[in-house]
């Protein structure tokens, strides 16, 4: 997602061969009754958390940009397919948009979670070629989250998690939150790792800059979040667990080497308890139960680089409707000049081995 | 720097012409007054920065890895020299190590920078061809460091200024510092924007997870510090003055594009008081003002990235000595597959140009 592009879609002219679909994952939805519920906790001061109340202050608020974004992610019927149709999008993955239930309290998230699903699957039933979902859970209740993950799954039929970052600014890597992980590698399905603005601990410096948005906080908090799962050892206790991340990774495929180095230092001079012994480097794990989207980042040159170290079937197509989602970018990135295997992998391929779909 | 990476120099076989020198321009020093002054400001309860307590609690212990590394940088003389001559360098631009003086009180902080750079001219003098500095500072009396800064360039020879990222959680795009950058940019010598650990308003997420120092958090605080710098407009009002910057960047090349689309997407939208609009695109500072360095990642794919987003000509070579300092890393690095004159302009030419020396 980002601060708030609002594009309007002008068809393209689509000069390249589509004998494949162009699926893309990180696409964001949310019901009407969560939208008002963030408007009513807002207003009785009820949600402190500054990130929320920079980034949904702003949605909800007056401006023709904030409205014409509220009125598209809440649609997901012949609005966003004719945007998609005119985009070339074939396939949108919906999800919870960022922060979803996580920023309530754990009462209020638990069944506006299971209600949030519900209405999803409603919209892709009414789609079932064009739309999937992905299951939004409330962490708060790590049990609840790990039961409607199965639920999701089971009865919904949806391809996998949604989660939106930390919650009230807590990390996945502290272990009560793991009968997520556990559920979601049992049940062979991915969880996408999606930003929200920096935790009130960290947000200070980005929040008084204008820098916690999709400009840089977004992926601060959740690369920084990314870390803490791969050093807290969650992929050495759940080795098929499945992470998508946004953003080609949130920048930490650019830090490997770095993070590969300095974590077996401290892991050698036992500096800090928290990092401890690993099985693998943590670039392995980035190889391994990672994939990558390029949501936001529809530029060749960063494309490039985290194919060639992660792997190029480890990264994927989103678009991001509809925050950031525009015809040209789609065009622009299938006229990148890879094969058309790396192509159908890139668009389609890839996607429909990770989601199941 | 890093989190304290000791590597003994082991000789390598240099297998390959050296028909340039090898100008190394992140390297770290610091007089032993300093180390002294930290570990009684620290045992008195003087510093309470949570980054400074992590980083130099641990540097300032008993073990074996710290004692070697204040051994070491407190040294600038012949241990340093044959470390250089075991791995092929020929220059080291030395510079306070981080914090510098920016953790301590301003009375206190003044007269220890004025100190420190008296101290380091002298083992520039000793080793002139070895050996080149760059001027501490204390920003907390920003025009005493903009007075220092002149002192620096006109008296001691110094190359440049060294500022260790925040000054009690306050970054330079703070007006009140901008006597730094207009000294500077008048004398034409360039700022090395170091890294230190996150300040205490961000640092929390990082340190309980043991990443607050070189394998993230030095990073997120110094790559946020750039983007204030650059987003505040530094650049339209000091358009000469030049920022070298280490570890290709901090990830800001990584983020070039994203950056300058969510950039537009605030200033047209007007969200943020803090974000104005720019004579030019975050992207063509990157391009025009900052210079990046090497330091820590003698990483081939990151290396020909940045090279190929920012310009080949703007990339250095840093080898962080006594932080993290193998001989086998310049040997990896000359072997990658560049050009002689790309080799020269890396390892030499920018240097020169860009420090004057």
């Amino acid at each position: 997602m980002t601060d708030g592009q609002t594009t309007s879609v002008t068809p393209v002219t689509l000069s390249f061969s589509t004998d494949y679909r162009r699926i893309a994952v990180e696409e964001a939805w949310a019901p009407k009754q969560l939208l008002d519920l963030y408007r009513s906790e807002l207003a009785a001061g009820n949600i402190t958390d500054p990130g929320f109340r920079s980034l949904w202050g702003y949605y909800l608020g007056d401006t023709e940009r904030a409205s014409s974004l509220t009125e598209r992610i809440v649609e997901a019927g012949p609005s966003r397919i004719a945007a998609m149709d005119a985009a070339g999008i074939d396939v949108q993955i919906l999800s919870l948009t960022a922060p979803g239930v996580q920023v309530l309290a754990k009462d209020i998230a638990k069944p506006m979670a299971e209600d949030a699903n519900d209405l999803l699957k409603q919209s892709v039933d009414a789609y079932p070629d064009r739309f999937s979902g992905l299951t939004a859970v409330a962490p708060q209740d790590p049990e609840h989250a790990a039961q409607e993950i199965r639920r999701g799954h089971d009865k919904l039929g949806f391809k996998g998690v949604i989660i939106n970052s930390h919650t009230h600014g807590e990390y996945l890597d502290d272990k009560k939150f793991w009968p997520i992980f556990e559920a979601a590698e049992s049940l062979d399905t991915p969880i996408y790792l999606h930003p929200t603005t920096p935790s009130a601990q960290m947000i200070q410096p980005y929040v008084e800059a204008g820098l916690d948005g999709a400009i840089f906080g977004f992926a601060a908090d959740t690369g920084l979040h990314l870390l803490r799962i791969i050093t807290s050892g969650v992929f050495d206790r759940f080795p098929n667990l499945k992470i998508v991340v946004g953003h080609l990774g949130e920048a930490l495929p650019y830090w490997l080497w770095r993070i590969d180095f300095m974590h077996a230092i401290a892991v050698r001079t036992q500096r800090y308890s928290a990092i401890k012994p690993l099985e693998l480097r943590p670039s392995d794990y980035l190889k391994r139960n990672i994939w990558y989207t390029s949501s936001g980042m529809p530029w060749a040159p960063a494309l490039n680089f985290v194919r060639d170290v992660v792997g190029k079937d480890r990264v994927m197509f989103a678009w991001d409707y509809p925050y950031q989602y525009d015809a040209q970018e789609v065009a622009d990135t299938d006229a990148i000049a890879w094969s058309p295997e790396e192509k159908k992998a890139f668009f389609e391929g890839t996607a429909e081995r990770v989601f199941h779909l």
